[in-house]
């Protein structure tokens, strides 16, 4: 695919806008990423980001919902779970997730919530010939990514899901969601010694003193180590697994693939 | 100079805004204008559309105000009187003409608002040549871009100004707000026979079958016709005028003049 660009002088009164909400925001790699791909299929939208602290998410997002030509959110740390406030429907990924990346008008005015953090991890696993069905995935950390990687790895057709983390509380509020939907399958622990995959879904490992989420030395051998962090790209877990001799994912397929998803969600057909 | 593009996948998450307030706002140029400016500068501020209808002004602008990236706003039709709500501090052109088309962040986080219209205006007049000091003025039209221009035009020296309108409330409500800041030198009617400049500052001309907003045959020979409508750039007034000898200006210098004000009152030194 050639690698189009955008002219933004192309930025017109016709231009549709989708909204990156954070705080902070100035990490963000959506505006670029998405703002390419809207560009290669011909859709003006232009993707932007706003600087939203936690006490003004609601005048911003009612703002931007009063603002007709803005299509749809995209949602980050740490507005997850309280934008699903503003919307009217959720999908079942973001209700089992517990939180929302992406937000859009619908065609009667309505607003629709989803997340597509554990479809794009599940996307990025599958590409790089992982496939989920019937294994047993240890998935360490049970915070905003985490709780919606675990659905989408369970409605992928993973056979065991065991939920780790430090806090003990987050564990057990993200099993007793999805046990309902996924009888017998969820387990809570650690379970490292017989687990085919291995996810990072905490943040660490995005600071260069970060101490492991887990040591992969436990994992067997052929286990894959994933991680969910992208910058750095080979973080110390995955270069000490990768010294193991395991096969490890890094967290860049996750975010590509989200990205397709999120041009399906914005331009239906584009 | 070279003309500059942006590419859109340059936006990235330190990225600031400027929305630029209509209904509609499909025909807006501001962002393709200003874009090209910013970037041309090396300024980091992208300009885009809000469609914002009449109901959910205050709704957007305190979402836009929450929004910690967002440095100002631009306001057009019919939003130029209702922003001033929300300004904290309000310059005089923009007391002055009882409406505001860009409001700002000042560094201490309340906002400001200004009016360029005038002054985009009479910078277009001086660049072609018409020095305003000592002139009479006939501006037609005492709506929002009339109630810009004319302060501007007292401030820049005329020395009689004629505020012409079919609805004569609109005339006396801005003969009464300018009459005390320059005393004896506004007067109402027509008085086009003695106008050394004969302004249009109604939107007749916009559509092809407008009427005109006067006969130029009545103005006096060398008597300058300006029209502030940009599109078309030939209005049916300026075409007729032209024929009879008039010098004329059409819309585009002060459209073009105020986006170096705005990119002055934006992004100050840049």
């Amino acid at each position: 695919m050639p690698d189009p660009t955008r002219d933004a002088t192309t930025i017109t009164g016709q231009t549709r806008l989708v909204a990156v909400l954070g705080d902070p925001v100035a990490q963000v790699r959506a505006p670029a990423l998405l703002n390419r791909l809207f560009a290669a299929r011909g859709v003006d939208i232009v993707v932007i980001p706003a600087h939203v602290r936690p006490d003004d998410l609601g005048t911003v997002v009612r703002g931007l919902q009063a603002t007709a030509n803005v299509v749809g959110l995209l949602v980050t740390v740490p507005h997850k779970v309280n934008v699903l406030r503003y919307a009217d429907v959720r999908s079942a990924a973001a209700e089992l997730a517990g939180g929302a990346n992406a937000l859009r008008r619908l065609d009667d005015g309505t607003w629709h919530a989803d997340n597509f953090d554990g479809a794009g991890f599940v996307a990025g696993l599958v590409e790089a010939g992982h496939r989920p069905e019937g294994r047993h995935v240890v998935l360490v950390g049970a915070g905003g990514a985490g709780a919606a990687i675990a659905p989408a790895l369970l409605g992928a057709g993973v056979d065991r899901l065991t939920l780790s983390d430090v806090d003990d509380t987050r564990v057990k509020e993200v099993a007793e969601r999805l046990s309902p939907h996924w009888p017998g399958r969820i387990f809570t622990g650690t379970g490292l010694e017989s687990a085919d995959i291995v996810v990072n879904a905490t943040p660490l490992g995005m600071g260069p003193d970060d101490p492991l989420p887990f040591d992969p030395a436990e994992s067997r051998p052929g286990a894959l180590v994933a991680d969910i962090v992208m910058k750095p790209r080979e973080t110390r877990l995955l270069r000490e697994a990768a010294g193991l001799g395991r096969p490890v994912l890094p967290g860049e397929p996750m975010l590509r693939n989200q990205m397709d998803l999120y041009l399906g969600y914005f331009a239906p057909g584009a």
